[in-house]
């Protein structure tokens, strides 16, 4: 029950012992690409849930799972523990953003709190960049919160393009950069360029792709790919449906010159 | 007077009396088969009103009843004490939910809070699954808060379906069902599917039949009968309209296929 | 400066000795009924101001004056000292109702406060009914928190119809009527019935005329008159441009069926 | 991190040692006029930042740098130390006004806060006027909050028109001329006309003047003047444009004349 966020510990940070770990956010957002790439390295590295976040500002809804039972809508941290020469890591991923505006800066107030109660070395924020049409090659636009940071993201292969997004970085992956600047915790957004149309399997391999290799990190990728096919199948039926559709259309207009 | 929810007991939980209750929720919502069946249950059983919820996060708005006379926009629980084999009731129901997102927590914290007071044994949650199209046959789906309470629901003829609605359930029907678990109460919700379109008394019919299966109710069904046969006749109306007004359309079509 | 509602007292309620006066409100509303009969009176009383209400639940406007000069948004209480057999009057006025839900719950408490330092007797509430069409002869409904309050109103000419408005009464004119119930304070709901579309000074004289039988005043009607007039002439000249709109339409149609 | 507005001072008011500035307001708004007139002269004048202000009131988002860099969404004061027969300057500025109501009351309380620390002695608040036209030759309309103060502008060529904008002024341009009232501070709204469809440096030079006579202001133009004629450029394209797209409209309807 509550009128106010709920920040609840499975595990507190002193059990999880993870030593200055990095946090990946990966919360929904355009094309769910940093929600994919998230969720994908949970499962991958089998990391454990440890904080679940419930909150007023996410929409009053429940989730109903498979088996007919129901979950409250909310965010979650998972933590990994590295083995080699990776870092530990945090992801946050959930159902939703904040649905307010001041819920934003308060949800991400808590993350950035949960980022210095674990001692956080770096921040990564996932997100898609939409444009507005397919995309045959995703590539990854980044920003940071210094130029030091901007120089050593463009050496892994992020793009870094004058001024874009115009529209700057909406929601947690934007405000998290500004929050971390300000407690002096390096933080990047990697965007997956994306149409912004639909969910983005192959826009997310392109961001796990670089931040596996910013993170060292050695991680299957077979499971985003199968998805990214089966999208890819949906979207050149879409393209084949519509130029059936503009065919006829074509005809018709010829038909009128000849016989108008 | 008021800039905070206000709830005002009529007769405060002692003097009620009720040996741990089931609550019942139907406030409005899709075709508002929540609320039909509460209301009908509060008339058939002649439960008694206990408590009044005011709130700033309900329409700033007066309710004209048919003298003339006021009525501010609430919430309301009635209590029902049972003298047979079927449990005490809780029947919550009202003119309106939450108008803002923090209010629909906020409220439910309430509704919660007046469960725990109660000592409620077990929470039902009603409302409608639309579709998008008449149904002739409605059927009833239900969500739960454990997998034990699934199984026992589908004994009673309630549908579950692979993560159906897909949409999750919204407002208190769905808030009810996450806090109770928290609070380890049992929490079902039962949701009647209707098109969507308008208010559904067959539906509710629906609804009510399992929901008396469940608490082992003897309860007439005549007046939502009566409603629902009314509704048909409307709906019917509509039918024949709209074929009326296809019928000529057709027509001139093919007329200008003689003539074109 | 300010984060939260303000009051300021011009005149204290003991400065200003009334004797359980009566209050009307008149805040802007549908037609702007209530408005221009609020506004109508304290002109015609010569009703002086006493208090100023500035609120952030009020657009963040100022109004430009005639001369350049601006004021802020605002709501104000007028006081008017009977001399005659009729009683001491408060008038609630002002250029905006609150624009938030919460915020008009907030407003009418603090209307309702007023009425209470004031130990206001009865309560007006005035506003428009908009049914969509234009009207010949405006008639006034009304809604009171009291059936003795429905019977006293029937008798000075205000009509009640079952239920009406079915939508109930929204913002202030409506939650006064339930928070003066709270408090029992006798409180009526005037209003006149009117198009909708727009301002209508001819709606505000039928309300005027029977608040000025209820309240015994002689109240001169003259500007209101001359404002209906006005009125009367757009909306005639509105509905010629209508019908030269249609005519020539018409005539075309009826071209085509004698040469088509 | 943050919950609430922050006001970060980079230097206190004493260190500063600004002689009872004038206060100039450019935040953004109707053809980003009064932005355009604060920035060029923070520009022009070398002026220096000594305050930023966060709040959950902006927009939760961080902006992209030319470098790849962030920063978040904020308000800024700038400060400028005279040297000869012009006041000291407070300049505020920002990348968006509050998007809720209530924050707009809020940061300008917060505004005018800085204002009385800093013993301001008058205020100007520059905005747009949009017309829904191009404007040849924009002129500046004022609003002020005092009848001298009208009675001054207009010896400056300021215009004053009867209850214009009817709309009155919306957001910290229009409210801090009602704070400043409450706190007997001097306050001007300088409107530069314009068409509202677009960010417009001519409108921006016409309020610049009239502020530089204002002021005794010795300010360069060239910026402004190179601004708006690329802007020049771009309208009279879109009326080319225009033109030629109504052109064969108009020769079509010509020939249905004549053959119709």
């Amino acid at each position: 029950m509550m009128k106010e966020t709920i920040i609840n510990y499975i595990r507190r940070p002193e059990e999880v012992g993870l030593e200055n770990p990095v946090l990946i956010e990966g919360l929904p957002g355009i094309g769910h690409v940093g929600k994919l790439v998230a969720e994908h390295l949970i499962k991958e590295l089998n990391a454990e849930k440890i904080i679940e976040i419930y909150s007023p500002h996410l929409p009053p809804q429940v989730i109903v799972e498979e088996d007919g039972t129901i979950s409250m809508v909310k965010n979650e941290v998972y933590a990994w523990k590295s083995n080699a020469n990776s870092p530990d890591l945090l992801i946050l991923v959930g159902d939703y953003q904040s649905v307010t505006n001041e819920g934003h800066y308060e949800l991400t107030s808590i993350y950035m709190n949960i980022a210095k109660q674990f001692s956080v070395r770096r921040i990564y924020t996932l997100g898609g960049y939409g444009i507005g049409r397919f995309v045959e090659e995703p590539y990854v636009l980044g920003a940071a919160n210094s130029p030091k940071l901007v120089e050593e993201m463009k050496s892994y292969g992020v793009e870094f393009r004058n001024s874009e997004p115009g529209g700057g970085i909406i929601g947690a992956s934007g405000l998290l950069l500004g929050f971390a600047r300000q407690e002096n915790i390096d933080a990047v957004c990697l965007m997956g360029v994306t149409s912004g149309y639909m969910v983005d399997p192959k826009s997310a391999q392109a961001v796990l792709k670089i931040l596996a290799g910013v993170l060292n990190l050695d991680i299957g990728m077979e499971e985003l790919e199968r998805r990214a096919a089966e999208m890819e199948k949906i979207i050149s039926r879409l393209k084949e449906t519509e130029m059936q559709m503009m065919a006829p259309q074509f005809k018709r207009d010829e038909d009128l010159r000849y016989f108008g």
